[in-house]
């Protein structure tokens, strides 16, 4: 009962946000959106009109059964279904466009007569960028076991042993502790496995993805990440492992080492606690995302360290993000920013340094926008922990 | 050098199969299409056209040089580097309309100015279906990796053990043994994390997916696989995790139990056994994969084993499935299929039965069509095998 008043609210939420948009519902059929709506993954669409109750159209599974369900091979069938209800069906409708394929959109075009499409995907995000008390519950959890996974990192270490075998054992570690294993982005080309080990050199690496940080990978079909490098004396260790314990991503970072790094790695990792720090004490309700961006820059300027913020071959032109269902959620805290902060969005922050020859560093937390000011959710030691 | 002629190669194959579509050429940007044709993922576009060289249009990564590629920011860049250039704008252009989103897909037929554009998804799912010799010899580095992973299993059981903290302990295997982790999979809606354990009664839930069978997983974000049972006398415990040990996967089931299962759980685990046997006799070049399913279908009605092949509640129609770069490929051995064996194919033959109370039952191997036959790549012992 308490889920499905979770689900009437987001409900009237999307229908709020649709009555502004003059249209006459939006038909999903994107797996964050379904859970989202539903409670649920499933293989078919939800109908939401702008006023109403929703309807699912299901292919797969078998079994669900409720009035507000029909069961269809194909999306031709959903006419037939309107037809036999006596609804009328939009005209004016948003389709996940900036998600669903091209063939995918054509076909529900012709088979629903539409005489106009609009962007369920921008709805859906900006709708989803507010978060729930559920939701932020769920946030809560995730952050409190990808806090006690991280604990556990210490223990994954063994002398000598490379960057991908570390990450094997944390992985393990996350896995007996509930983590779900997929993890979820919004966007093509975002392929990424559990999280990022950066070590050394590898940190250098470019992507072509569009995270913070790079590295080679093991593959150059998956090219991010850690990439078989042996973990030695004086290497900076950067653990951003997923925080996928609920459906709600948590976004945490750590920096680890072997053994003392420079002078200029610690001096830079002070930094980037420093600017959270900062944010924690001056952001909240109404701060601009792009602010966000540029006092940090500002300060990492500052202190000279301009060269190897978000990366030195290629520096990722953000310093934070939304987090929620996927690691990508809006806002985005770039230079070119539009969103001010608003209470109960959710978002990571991640200043981070790469420093050549010694690895990457700084951290990553997650953050709650509340009514006055921002709340830290992963609670974790920040300074370096070396690792022996 | 090597890859470059395997990579020449490819994209013959692809430039022969454009000219009987009479087109000007392909533009792709669909990570794994990037992969087969370039050897390596980016942030951009590869564009083929029918007669002459392959050009790269870039985003991302930064330090890729050659004359084949220029950067890009967005795609309307794509034309002014073809004027520079001075070449011809392709008229009727294929893009990857099952994949690519529509907003993708629109903004490139306007920023080309494309007359006509076709589907690239096709043309590259039916290249990639027939492979070459260097990516057979992926598969039987994938296989071999695969098998040594499968011998390890029994040592990864603990007594009283969910299906989760068994399938933890298996993932690290794999990733100790060089699994890349990223599972990748063609069509939406087909969420899944490194495989899939299923343990007693919760092989019988359905599931949204089109894999074989289902499970509920641990999540209704991600409603397939393992769920939570605890290992116990009497269960079938099928282990189908992923072969993702090169970027060519394979695919490969066994099945394992705790102590004594029933007897028809042994019975339907041998029919299982046979099919694939006879397929090994009979099969090859010519084979209709229509065929392959009825045969097997066939087989299991004459045992009387209907009612729990490929499921129970939700029975899948499938009884094989093309395996590459992505674990559903073509060729897909359903009762409708079109396509017959060819040299060069590799697919993975997966009858499995659902018995209730008892659990999933069942191998499944992958196999190189030759010129003669068929040959298996995976292996590795196929009786039920106990646990404890």
């Amino acid at each position: 009962m308490a889920m499905e008043n979770e689900l009437v609210l987001r409900q009237r939420k999307v229908q709020q946000a649709m009555l502004q948009m003059q249209v006459d519902g939006c038909l999903l059929s994107v797996d964050v959106n379904l859970y989202y709506m539903t409670g649920r993954v499933f293989s078919g669409y939800f109908y939401l009109p702008v006023v109403g109750e929703g309807h699912w159209f299901v292919k797969r599974p078998n079994g669900l059964s409720a009035d507000s369900i029909s069961y269809i091979r194909k999306p031709e069938q959903i006419v037939e279904i309107f037809e036999a209800k006596g609804w009328t069906l939009p005209k004016n409708l948003l389709l996940e466009t900036d998600e669903i394929t091209y063939n995918e959109c054509v076909r529900l075009q012709a088979a629903l007569q539409l005489e106009n499409i609009g962007n369920a995907t921008t709805l859906m995000r900006q709708t989803r960028m507010i978060k729930t008390p559920y939701e932020v519950e769920q946030f809560r959890l995730s952050a409190r076991k990808h806090a006690a996974v991280y604990a556990e990192i210490k223990s994954c270490y063994r002398k000598e042993m490379t960057d991908i075998q570390f990450q094997a054992e944390i992985e393990r570690c996350m896995r007996l502790n509930d983590s779900i294993g997929v993890f979820q982005t919004f966007g093509t080309n975002m392929n990424i496995f559990m999280g990022s080990i950066l070590a050394g050199p590898n940190a250098e690496a470019p992507s072509p993805f569009d995270f913070a940080l790079g590295g080679e990978g093991q593959s150059s079909l998956c090219p991010i990440g850690a990439s078989g490098v042996v973990l030695k004396e004086g290497m900076a260790v950067m653990v951003d492992m997923a925080g996928n314990y609920t459906a709600y991503l948590t976004d945490m970072t750590r920096t680890f080492s072997i053994g003392k790094i420079t002078e200029l790695a610690y001096r830079a990792h002070q930094v980037s606690i420093d600017i959270q720090n900062e944010m924690l004490q001056t952001a909240g309700p109404g701060t601009s995302c792009a602010d966000i961006y540029n006092r940090a820059l500002a300060r990492v300027e500052k202190e000279g360290l301009a060269d190897y913020f978000m990366g030195t071959k290629q520096q990722a032109k953000f310093v934070g993000h939304g987090v929620g269902l996927q690691i990508n959620e809006l806002p985005v805290m770039t230079p070119r920013s539009k969103e001010v902060l608003q209470p109960n969005m959710v978002f990571a922050l991640e200043p981070k340094f790469v420093i050549p020859h010694v690895g990457a560093v700084g951290i990553e937390n997650t953050f709650l926008v509340t009514e006055n000011g921002i709340e830290k959710l992963t609670l974790f030691e920040e300074e370096i922990i070396s690792l022996c």
